[in-house]
């Protein structure tokens, strides 16, 4: 059962990697661009049939792991 | 209006980032952990009302400068 996690940082949380993206992109001449924040991506394969319990154990995951749980916010999402 | 882009390594590519966490979780006595991948997330604002046109500007920034085509894939999604 495949799940996507995305981890954002938190809205008040400065995004220094995100503002050079930025900066890069408007000197490339994309003026119409307001703001872009950078995140992170999981693809994760695990290996139970109950939905449930799966989510769980992805959830943990984050927790544990994956997210820093005081700047950053996650989603967890199942991919069919 | 802003979109949502998820760049991630394209299937053949490997991953060594991901498969340091694989082993970390595994560690950590996720066993169910069959697979995990990881990629980039992007939250971009445009000021641009027109959808198709923010949509097209959003193409061209993966294309120059956030995914590499040759081995990664990139998804645009609009947030609403």
């Amino acid at each position: 059962m495949k799940f996507s996690v995305i981890v954002t940082l938190k809205k008040d949380v400065l995004d220094p990697q995100g503002k050079v993206v930025q900066n890069t992109l408007q000197n490339l001449g994309m003026s119409d661009l307001k703001s872009i924040r950078q995140g992170k991506y999981f693809e994760i394969d695990i290996n139970n049939a109950n939905e449930q319990i799966a989510k769980k154990k992805v959830d943990d995951m984050c927790k544990k792991l994956l997210a820093n749980l005081i700047i950053e916010d996650y989603k967890v999402n199942k991919i069919k």
